[in-house]
């Protein structure tokens, strides 16, 4: 049988292109002793992933060229040697873009998922996988969120600013999305909730912009993109403000030169705290987020913003649609099953 | 009764000259209701006050030409119509550089110093007082140092630098001190006891020779100058590592034109903390720093290093040779008493 993979076939120069990618096939895998063999289902597209596409260390091996890209995915188990999973368990971890994996007890994120019935197991992938983790995580355990503060969130119309805006909402907080686009500024501000969305591709002066929405200060920055934005909210932040390090995906597409800040001596002035996290770290904090997104979703109270191309030829190209910024929520590759498969 | 000012004569073009300063004289004023004269006694010099000399807004109000100087001293009440206070009466406050000074409730920082009568009074400006306190409070409330981690300190020779230095080997820590001369060098490790000294004027990358003296990583980072050396220990952190945000002093001569940083996408990939003070929202945890602090000077297990300059006149000169890195330890202007006043 065959496997079809998204393989790396030029690293990309600044934001990837369809042509960085190809397409390879080889034989499905045969899993041997503690592994299983999945049918990925749904890919994650991540900001992450630019970092390995390279060829330098990052907290990752670097990609090589010609080896298959790797990303999470939801996946469906077909054959199991490895104990606690068996043939239709649904999981998430992170494997390779191509239609079968091997996972194993290694696998990174591995986790059973017990998607519920009323849910798109999509969702599983994104909203309530670990974008709405990262995002709920971030606002609780670094940024400290209490109700009535101001939380100020870059890339709010992304996989996780799309989530971190609507939770800070719903724990009371007044939210200030930044984007890039008009039309992400009406879905902040119309379907997200947030009080005030600025365009930062527009706007004259991105610290005027921020003082203007928030002329209290801010409180919490959830920053997804570092770089110019980190430096004017840098501006902005009340004494004793947080600033969440969750991504800098505005230097992703060229580490070589990342933008340079300015304005750090505002962490000494304003006693600010800047604290980088990922999701992993926090794995306890992910049950109880779990529930919480559940219910809030189930409620009609949170919407999870999707984006979700068919076919693994195009994941590609949705990949550097999602990098160079023009898409909204979060980006997923859903697999173009045979026939005689099926999601559930 | 004359009074002598020293006062801002021109906003420093970068590192500032002892031409930026002038001479001044008025009468000395008279106490009213609720303040307090006092006699001056000695002058802490801070890199704190570079940043009130350019005429613009900082986390105090700017000097303006031909105000008097504004610093803190250790000083003597003359007379009191402050309830608590009496004629005797030795304090601490921020005053002006000047003979005689106006004092009350407002004072910033205002305490009254208990002095021990085995300790030299200046300690209080410097080593137990300020410079000292900050030191401590920095690498236990913000830098949560633990026996055996590796402590990263730059200006490992200045006020703050050569009390942290001390502080963090008494608490079982390896310390690697960062300078600028090979005589600090051997000051960082004969006299202070640092594991390792790194004179950044004369190495040749400072990623690599803080990477050559921590092999181990670094797990806290006590940042006094902030820009590249920042950016270089950024290179060098732990997972979890944490960084002191105690002042920025590389950019305070030229705060229009701060050093960009670049490398502050490690603080996510590291998960790293950076988190910026100031000693005044500490105060509760000064009384147990200070005892400590008391405690390791009399046992001898902690020098205080000072650079003390004698005369009011000569504040300008002290002033602008420590901003130009000429200085180790704390800087101080003792005053230039009159024959019938004394320290005591």
């Amino acid at each position: 049988m065959q496997n079809r993979q998204i393989v790396l076939k030029a690293h990309p120069q600044g934001a990837p292109t369809p042509d960085d990618f190809g397409l390879s096939t080889c034989e499905v895998p045969t899993p041997g002793e503690g592994q299983m063999l999945v049918r990925n289902l749904f890919f994650s597209l991540e900001a992450a992933i630019r970092g390995w596409l390279d060829g330098k260390a990052n907290y990752f091996e670097p990609i090589p060229l010609g080896g298959a890209i790797r990303g999470p995915s939801v996946a469906k188990v077909l054959t199991s040697h490895l104990p606690g999973f068996e043939a239709g368990d649904l999981i998430f971890g992170l494997h390779h873009w191509e239609d079968y994996s091997l996972s194993d007890a290694n696998t990174i994120l591995l986790s059973k998922l017990t998607p519920e019935a009323d849910i798109p197991l999509s969702y599983y992938a994104g909203g309530l996988g670990g974008s709405g983790h990262t995002a709920y995580v971030g606002l609780h355990e670094i940024g400290k969120i209490q109700a009535g503060d101001t939380v100020l969130i870059s890339a709010a119309a992304g996989a996780t600013g799309s989530m971190a805006t609507q939770i800070a909402k719903l724990r009371g907080c007044k939210v200030v999305g930044i984007v890039g686009g008009d039309n992400k500024c009406q879905l902040v501000t119309k379907t997200l909730g947030a009080d005030a969305a600025i365009n930062y591709k527009t706007c004259e002066n991105l610290t005027d912009a921020i003082h203007e929405a928030c002329p209290e200060g801010v409180d919490v920055y959830f920053d997804n993109v570092g770089g110019k934005t980190l430096d004017a909210a840098l501006n902005c932040m009340n004494t004793f403000g947080r600033i969440i390090g969750c991504g800098m995906i505005g230097d992703y597409n060229d580490q070589d030169n990342p933008t340079p800040l300015f304005n750090m001596w505002k962490l000494v002035e304003k006693e600010l705290t800047l604290r980088g996290f990922l999701l992993y770290t926090y794995m306890d904090k992910v049950p109880a987020a779990s529930t919480q997104l559940h219910h809030w979703v189930r409620s009609g109270e949170l919407t999870v913003l999707e984006n979700i191309t068919e076919g693994l030829d195009n994941a590609g190209l949705a990949y550097s649609e999602m990098m160079r910024g023009a898409t909204v929520g979060k980006n997923l590759v859903a697999m173009d099953l045979r026939d005689d498969e099926s999601i559930s």
